[in-house]
């Protein structure tokens, strides 16, 4: 059995105690958190909840460590810091910052002799997967990456900010003849606010000034004013109703030619997901493993999901793959 | 650069050809052949043909070969043959016959000290990584595998082959209802009969049964018995102006759950191809680097898409990959 233990349990810890229990050669052996562990209630039974700044006492129960955390200030202290005591597996997910924690983490898994994975997850993840590939087997070619329909936490995050709002949900939406065009092979060059637009559903204070708070919403620098936007105002019964999940999805598209340009393939990568921290979750358990084999090989240092052969994440084994997979 | 060689010139071999030439770090140094070698001709400039049983003599000139021959007799022999003396790949596709190829393939390369790669095109190859990738990140889940619109050589070869067909052409048809319920999550069974059908395009000679012919095709056993079989009489112009194409693609679906079944993810792989050889051409080519690289490292022995990390087959470095596709 694989020991894995989570850090931080918000939806994406929850979502990797959900896709450990879909793995028979995987158990959970703890939960460690900054909230204090008696107001954590853990869904599997018999796994303890500890105080994460306990966890070097527990160096010699855990196999691979998975971090749940955000990208703007959990991940880059708590990844380096874990991965010198334990292998350790994140999400990081704010792109351009992906060079800077990697060196941070390589330095540290290497000062312990532990293996470490980055940014694993769907975006990036599976997707920057799925564009590597496309992108090495048609080299004269293009990818394209559309979001949505999906919940941005973000973007919800960020109209709860504004005065006024009380609760709030934000779908990307990938638009439609974008990806037409895309799928066609056209190549387009595409704006921002060509590829996506964005749909909010926000619940105001009563006698909160409307106006105010779209205008507040469609002109926020960075989250909405390159986009065209839609706001609708409902009620907090509605939002809970109907916009209660975390659904999300996307696609990779790549289209490429061969034959100086006379023939023309298409490639598309297309993910439609009920729970995004739970699919999410389970990229990462998946991903656990290959963190566990390479340990037991005796790599170290931090690795991302190009240095993964496929074998690695499967549960079967190369001839039981070769048998029935290929 | 890597010096890749061709064993093997007919549509596959071609295909090759073109896909080396969009690879800048890849250069084509020969083409092998069983045929007399001046009836070849190869379309890149500068490069020589020979025949097959010479091939030995090129031993320090060749970094990878990569053989193009049927899988039923040419490749059951020639890979192991070659794979003593040579780096080489193929894509061999009789699945039921992958596990004795890859054993003796295996031997062969470890006796020369060499990498071999077998089984890489899109299927087996491409959809197998995906059916892989999948079943691992959604283990409680099901994959499908679903192929066309596109031509099957094998199936045309054999409506050619019934007495009074002049020529002919066989798409494969993928059922959209069985493609919308496994999209849907159904997790359906399904039998041949609903997953695909098949089209024929047929020139019969002048005079010829056509009701015989047409009848001949349907119940032939294993390849139509089993499908939905149309048939359509045409002219020899209309097979030449219409029906001149390789076009090809198909797709790997699957839908799984996470949270005890309440949430259903679905994520499906999808190619459209203009033209089926120059892809798996394609998709060889950019193998064709890993099969470089590990031999290089010092790996040695039989090895499938299950064992290439995605970094080993990018023209990119992992640098390189990190800051522009993670």
């Amino acid at each position: 059995m694989i020991r894995i233990a989570i850090a931080g349990y918000g939806n994406l810890g929850r979502g990797v105690e959900c896709a450990v229990r879909e793995n028979a050669d995987m158990e959970l052996v703890g939960v460690f958190t900054r909230r204090p562990p008696e107001s954590v209630a853990v869904k599997t039974e018999g796994v303890g909840v500890y105080p994460l700044d306990r966890v070097s006492e527990f160096r010699d129960m855990i196999d691979v460590m998975v971090i749940c955390g955000g990208s703007a200030t959990d991940l880059p202290e708590l990844t380096p810091m874990l991965a010198e005591s334990f292998n350790v597996i994140d999400s990081f997910d704010t792109h351009a910052n992906i060079p800077a924690h990697f060196d941070a983490v390589d330095a540290a898994a290497k000062r312990g002799g532990k293996v470490a994975m980055i940014s694993v997850g769907w975006d990036p993840g599976m997707f920057s997967v799925m564009r590597a590939y496309a992108a090495s087997i048609l080299p004269t070619g293009k990818s394209y990456t559309f979001w949505g329909r999906g919940v941005s936490q973000g973007h919800s995050d960020a109209i709860r900010r504004i005065p006024g709002v009380v609760d709030a949900r934000q779908y990307t939406v990938p638009a439609q003849s974008a990806v037409e065009r895309v799928r066609a092979g056209e190549n387009p060059e595409l704006t921002t606010r060509e590829k996506h637009t964005r749909e909010c559903f926000v619940v105001a204070e009563a006698g909160a000034d409307l106006a105010a708070i779209e205008n507040a919403i469609k002109t926020m620098p960075n989250y909405f004013d390159e986009y065209d936007t839609t706001v609708n105002f409902i009620t907090l019964d509605e939002l809970r109703r109907e916009h209660g999940g975390l659904p999300h999805g996307g696609s990779v598209i790549h289209s490429g030619s061969t034959a100086g340009g006379r023939s023309l393939h298409t490639i598309e990568y297309k993910l439609t997901l009920d729970s995004n921290p739970e699919f999410t979750g389970s990229v990462l358990t998946a991903y656990a493993r290959a963190v566990y084999r390479m340990a037991k090989r005796g790599e170290t240092g931090c690795k991302t999901v190009f240095d993964v052969p496929p074998a690695d994440i499967s549960p079967y084994s190369t001839d039981y793959l070769r048998e029935h997979m290929l």
